[in-house]
């Protein structure tokens, strides 16, 4: 069998870098030949996490080229989160917890997507099934990118299955997970050192929505207000953004991770921008819609959207 | 939780129907309220599985209407070999082990898709995981499917977890699955007493291939000169049915069950038709394309096809 590489999405967040690892492991027990590979640079949480951990950071791709003919994907699915290249390869397994869309291949392939809070979850009950031991290191970082995507497990799109896994890694990898958690999740949330450009960037994704290119971003954060001071700053890089790589509208979701409370920066068409504001019932006032309660792009601020579009 | 209709691809096979019957069985066992319906009636070989373990044929439903909010697909995921009105329904699971194509939802949802020979087989493993003992019947169904489906282990499409499978179930169902399995093929190659309409209709799928509606038909024989007599009957039939439905091409694939080989008839679009030999890298003699050791319309006749358009 040739080599695969294994991937999560552009842009990749802690789940996206773990759940390669963790699946390129779990495949190579089972016979296959991997290489967990990344398509962008660990943010602040994740190099914290693998750094805790004592893990190597996954060689960083921008294309597949010609590395492999067949890949692995894993947090993602939909051409567009995904390597440009990606249909010049075959993608031969994927393990997902989002929705399906722009996706297609020309063969069979094994698909196993679950609606849990986190991608580390599912391979956690793979790794059960198939009766592979976890090693310890892989046990703590499968429990970060649960920490991670679940926010601590307060986030709507929480499942028994996130709180049964946390459990289960903490005890094997031996860690304290609240003590731990909070520690990752502010380690993600030091916006003061950066640029909006990169912050704006850093965890955002573009979706295909009624025709229209969606570029949503999130920022979790401890401090809102703190935060908010920077919009002007952040919709400017926003609207360059937009211009440069022909976004219809860039949402900016602002999450504080503590109160679990959103602010949502909106620019782009004014059409759009009102479908937006019918979408959450709320007004944009300032450029600016509030959404308490609101902390899952996945659960609470994709689907409302791609209903309206 | 509402109820949830689950149910196999128009025209269906026999594990388009048992699929959906096994798998509603498991769901309402972890919980879900589930009816398994189809999508149209019974071929005679389903007729046959479904009277020999005594199980009651499904309802058939032409449209999910105002019946339920939610659905569950077995054995496809392609929208246009669905119910037509699927797009008003969420697709909240899907078990098949066929290509993705044509398939979107907007929230995440449980897919468990893999490259074996039937869906039933993945039913089987997915008994097992969730340690849910499955029925004397149940197991006779199921086993009837991946028969159906490998042509009793023989197709290229079989994998060694269809052959893990069919022992197992045979075990369970108390068959001779070698005997049974002959007896049960031979009850779904009655051609004689049916109309070219009828045959070249009750086993057949529309693809999508390059924004050309290619509808693709498998009859199954076990004597493929005397099926051939009737070749001009099924082309008429073919041709009609294009002009009806739209069809640019129409493929029909004769398989003889016994000796593992097919003469496709073709009729359709000139060009298309070009590509078709091109596909298979066989002339079109009179309509007609031999493709020795060829069973399997998955696997060894839509992705050559999707290649090549």
């Amino acid at each position: 069998m040739a080599k695969e590489l294994v991937f999560g999405h552009l842009n990749p967040d802690t789940d996206a870098i773990v759940a390669a690892i963790a699946y390129s492991q779990l495949q190579n027990q089972l016979g296959y030949e991997t290489e967990a590979v990344a398509l962008g640079e660990p943010n602040d949480e994740t190099k914290f996490v693998l750094d805790y951990f004592d893990q190597e950071t996954p060689r960083v791709i921008d294309k597949i080229g010609d590395q492999v003919q067949a890949v692995m994907l894993v947090d993602h699915n939909e051409a567009q989160q995904s390597v440009p290249d990606i249909d010049t390869v075959a993608v031969t397994h994927v393990v997902d917890h989002h929705r399906i869309a722009n996706f297609k291949t020309t063969s069979p392939l094994f698909y196993h997507a679950e609606p849990v809070g986190c991608t580390s979850t599912i391979l956690w009950k793979m790794y059960n099934e198939n009766e592979v031991q976890i090693p310890q290191k892989i046990a703590g970082l499968m429990l970060s990118a649960i920490i991670s995507d679940t926010l601590l497990l307060k986030s709507p799109t929480t499942t028994d299955d996130d709180r049964q896994a946390v459990q289960a890694l903490a005890d094997v990898a031996n860690v304290d997970y609240q003590d731990y958690g909070l520690k990752m999740l502010k380690a993600g949330t030091n916006i003061a050192a950066k640029t909006a450009e990169d912050l704006i960037d850093a965890d955002a994704k573009t979706f295909d929505m009624g025709g229209h290119n969606v570029r949503i971003a999130q920022v979790n954060v401890v401090d809102l207000a703190e935060a908010l001071e920077r919009q002007s700053e952040f919709e400017d890089a926003m609207k360059q953004s937009s211009q440069t790589n022909g976004y219809d509208l860039f949402l900016l979701a602002i999450t504080n991770v503590l109160d679990s409370d959103t602010t949502m920066v909106v620019t782009g068409d004014n059409d759009l921008q009102t479908k937006v504001a019918k979408a959450f019932n709320h007004d944009i006032e300032n450029s600016r819609l509030d959404l308490p309660g609101v902390v899952s792009r996945k659960k609470q601020i994709v689907p409302p959207l791609q209903q309206q579009f």
